[in-house]
């Protein structure tokens, strides 16, 4: 939980810094919204159902369908283009294996209403910053960039047969997994020959539109994240630009995160109603979460509490409630221990949980007073509770020390 | 989605205050799981279904069953007392109402693991300190407290068939809602006379638990907030002990937020194999969304951006790309338009959007300058790439004014 919770907040903080806003959706839709995208052959993949009311309904596999439908139904209201993210729980119904659970999260983000290769250029910078925001560095990771638009111009040249055209995309997708025998078999039967399709991922020359994503890149200073990979070409029927999958480096080449352009799927949705261009990738949070683990490039994932308030005499538990609930008011987090126990092993306890001060209070003639402890120096100074929040902020918080 | 985000992360800063850390479960449970606990009646108000491998299966209408299963499961590995929260998506099939829909959030805290009077004052301070969190004072809501074990010993004292005791507790729990007439013929059918019942919550006496629960509460200065109220005593067959709901003042009277003990629950989930005492409380979304908005007392709640790049000469357009960037890493948010757009369009964007800052490239003989606009004051003033950042700062974040 807490490396899951380290992963939602940098999702979401480097979201917000490109200025994409938060959306969500319900978890179950209707079966529809999938067949009609993917055809009926995804419900095998599909936690569906029939409800109680004999609704055919399926918990959500992936969150663009129902981002489509919901813009679709009042994208009057919005702004284009539109930049919205979510971090939708989504669900598979198959047997689980490392790295693909069947249930999982996701990082969605999305441009709407913007043909522009300037809007792939910041989704891709997107990518690259959510990938750096959680400690990943460019030896770390690549971004492979590449265009289905490409591989669209390269078959119509070489075929007679534009119905083909999704199957061989689906050769292209399988080539880095398939033996290259079984690949040049599955072109053969294209009428596609396998040196050509060599020749032209090799020659690696971007088409304008990843010309000029890449210039945009540049600008920022994040190009040397990306490179033009025609072996991406991405699975999904749906797309229709630029493509681009984030692959980490390393012993295990996997995707960590993909997307592109798919600018007929809300038309699609809609029923012919609403036609927006449209993009976006996704990023889940079990491939990325056990490559941060590997990577060892998490920091402490402990769950800390600030201060520890010590209560040795069961006579001062009022005052030390009191205490306590002065620091939580402060926005400092606060525990003790809720009945009478002995002195050491409510010290052990505050080290487990890793406090940064302590805080005790004694009886000092009339009045009660606290000892707090920086636990990193060991320096422990005496003061009034009126003091008390002074003297604890700046061991707890960086933000406190600044200001003092 | 910004209300929604506003209450999730007060309940979570609130809960961490207080040292809870957070769990998650899954959103989909073996009905039996329900059954066990609340009996057969309860698949009525279920969002059940068979799932494609022939298990009856539930998407969750609450979370303490699986919290009760996921401790009995691994206890051991658990310091206690357990003090962990969540904030699950809950579902109910039935029509949904005000106030009530077929989906919705709480926020779930429980204690785990402790028995003394101590652990109810600690989570009815967390609850009331999660409702002061979000904006409401003592004049909005209050804490009706009360003793499903002094309802307990006042039916023994009063019936010889402990069987009816639960029958009896829903007749004291829909009291409030139902005509006097309907509740007196009720208790008659108990053999319970219902002038002892109003002189019992007349008398308001607290028992010994509940006393020291409102003595730990003083200590915090949180009695204000507490009325002993023996009205409460809650549906669920499951609660043995302090019983308590949140109760919004004013016009409309309506529960935000419910809980109480329930010793007996982890050892009927575990099938008797875990016995610990346990107490929690849920407060939901909807409810507490709703008493806000009709409160005002929400701050705003507009999607935000800290600063928008203005590019008004399209040569310099890479240049202001460089200019986000640098921005965005550290940590500021920042919008721009991702094509070319007139002026007075652009800066038009910058206010909707709440920037508190614009930024405008120029081009100055060989170089690029920046020119820094605080929108609040209207200042503008011209500062080089390298001093961008020192400049914007303080205009976008009250912790980087503070340190300038």
């Amino acid at each position: 939980m807490p490396l899951r919770n380290f992963i939602f907040s940098r999702w979401r903080e480097t979201a917000r810094r490109y200025g994409f806003q938060e959306y969500d959706g319900p978890p179950l839709e209707e079966l529809e919204l999938y067949t009609v995208k993917s055809g009926a052959e995804i419900v095998g993949q599909l936690y569906n159902f029939v409800d109680k009311g004999e609704r055919a309904v399926s918990l959500r596999p992936e969150m663009t369908p129902t981002l489509a439908r919901m813009v679709a139904a009042s994208e009057r209201n919005y702004k284009k283009p539109i930049k919205w993210f979510a971090v939708p729980q989504l669900f598979r119904y198959e047997r689980q294996q490392k790295g693909r659970l069947r249930e999982h999260f996701q990082l969605n983000a999305d441009i709407i209403g913007e043909n522009d290769p300037a809007a792939d250029a910041e989704l891709v910078a997107l990518l690259i910053d959510t990938l750096r925001s959680v400690g990943l560095t460019e030896n770390d990771f690549v971004v492979r960039l590449s265009s289905r638009n490409a591989w669209q111009d390269f078959f119509a040249q070489r075929s007679s047969d534009p119905e083909k055209a999704y199957e061989f995309y689906q050769v292209i997708d399988k080539m880095e997994r398939d033996k290259p025998e079984v690949t040049d078999e599955k072109l053969r039967s294209l009428g596609i020959q396998a040196a050509e399709v060599k020749s032209f991922i090799e020659s690696g020359t971007p088409t304008p539109e990843l010309e000029a994503v890449l210039r945009h890149l540049r600008s920022r200073g994040l190009d040397k994240f990306v490179q033009v990979d025609y072996n991406i070409i991405r699975g999904l029927a749906y797309y229709t630009g630029v493509v681009f999958e984030a692959f980490a480096k390393g012993a295990t080449m996997r995707a960590i995160a993909g997307g592109g352009r798919y600018n007929n799927l809300v038309k699609l949705i809609s029923g012919g109603k609403v036609d927006l261009p449209a993009l976006g990738f996704g990023m889940g949070d079990v491939v990325l979460g056990d490559l941060l683990l590997e990577k060892k490039v998490v920091p402490s994932l402990k769950n800390e509490v600030d201060t520890f308030v010590l209560i040795e005499d069961e006579t001062l538990r009022d005052a030390s409630l009191g205490v306590a609930q002065q620091l939580r008011e402060a926005g400092i987090s606060v525990e003790y221990s809720l009945t009478a126990t002995k002195a050491d092993k409510q010290f052990k306890r505050a080290i487990e949980l890793g406090s940064r001060a302590t805080v005790r209070c004694i009886q000092k003639e009339s009045a009660v007073h606290c000892l707090v402890k920086d636990l990193a120096s060991r320096k422990e100074i005496e003061v009034s509770p009126a003091e008390l929040l002074k003297a604890v902020a700046p061991i707890v918080s960086p933000i406190a020390k600044c200001a003092t």
